[in-house]
């Protein structure tokens, strides 16, 4: 295995592997093995059959105790914009993946070191390195230290409707009249910022600020929904 | 809980919950949920959402080691075929999960009681329960007592074509002919069995019994793959 990357991924995440097989099991593509039938050596696709079933539980187990209030069915929306080709192709190239995989010479050329549906099963596989190298526990660690921040930032909260939670909150125990109100537009023409506040009963609940009226009210609903629930 | 339930689990399978509140959680039935809306008591919906991932990942385990010669897309269809609606609602009726759910009247009278999608959620959210109280060792224990076993024995088999393997295994160093001869049938006529035999060059690998000739081959081939491999 390539020595820089054993370096990165010390350095980067502080993950040492005890038995490199699994690591280079994960780095190699079937279009490798194929080009090399008399070395007998195993591709990722078992060790990614594997990882994808350690980060399904790792994520849903996130989602499950940081939203306790979402409904299953929006925790499911929520895992599988976390848990798909193009949020884990985007980390296997964030996190330098990409360089290291070992192609066939057809791949290369086809350009499949860009391949979104390649970098996601390369993650995977790293995952499932991982896994049998070091167990659950390690690949928590790993992810809290790369896509746990992101989850908990709002990176993919898009398929969160936080209007709706709220409203589903205040009126669990009958009608309430929510508003949002845009209290300013800030910044330059072509770079405008909306800022908006939500309320209920006459009462300020949250703000928030976004691109469009519509970001800046899911912002503000949010905003809101952290408050009473921290409080 | 019901009392005679928790004994159940005690007995049959040494399973003995910290926290009930999980247990009842997994008991309990949208249905019932919204009848008693007073109540303020949780479906087992979230708790489902997190015992499909925790199946999915022990199972794939389990299949990843015990089947290291399987390919990643034989691996995938083995477990879509113990991890679906058919399998594990029939699970939940054979551990007499169905007799403890709490549903509400409407559900029970159009027989929800019985119904394979509520069933095989059910199944899910008690893994989910069991992982949540005891983590996931104890969700293996009791798989190791319940399922895997099934597996071992070829419940699911059917799915895995043991000819194609043994040919495919085989033939990775060219093509080599393969031949499987009906040995005997026994028993009376209703209840006919076939004993057939698979030899490659003049080898007998090994022998297999089936209600068909077919299902005899499959064993027989089922057979080779083990000797071949235990060698």
């Amino acid at each position: 295995m390539n020595e820089l990357f054993l370096k990165e991924l010390k350095d980067k995440f502080g993950i040492t592997f005890r038995n490199l097989s699994y690591l280079e099991e994960a780095f190699t593509h079937s279009s490798y093995v194929n080009e090399h039938r008399d070395c007998h050596i195993q591709d990722n696709e078992r060790i990614e059959f594997l990882g994808d079933a350690v980060l399904e539980l790792t994520v849903s187990r996130y989602l499950f105790d940081h939203y306790p209030d979402l409904p299953e069915g929006k925790l499911t929306r929520l895992r599988a914009t976390i848990v798909c080709e193009a949020s884990l192709s985007q980390f296997a190239k964030e996190y330098g993946f990409d360089t290291y995989i070992r192609l066939g010479r057809g791949e290369e050329r086809m350009n499949g070191r860009n391949r979104p549906a390649l970098l996601c099963d390369l993650f995977e596989s790293f995952i499932g390195a991982l896994y049998l190298d070091q167990g659950i526990e390690a690949v928590l660690d790993f992810l809290r230290q790369t896509i746990f921040p992101k989850i908990a930032t709002g990176a993919f909260s898009h398929v969160m409707d936080h209007k709706t939670n709220l409203q589903e909150w205040l009126q669990q125990n009958g009608e309430i009249v929510i508003e949002y109100n845009l209290l300013d537009e800030v910044g330059p023409a072509h770079e405008k910022e909306f800022i908006v506040e939500v309320s209920a009963e006459g009462k300020v609940l949250g703000k928030g600020q976004g691109k469009t009226k519509k970001a800046a009210e899911q912002a503000a609903a949010e905003n809101a929904l952290f408050i009473i629930k921290t409080k």
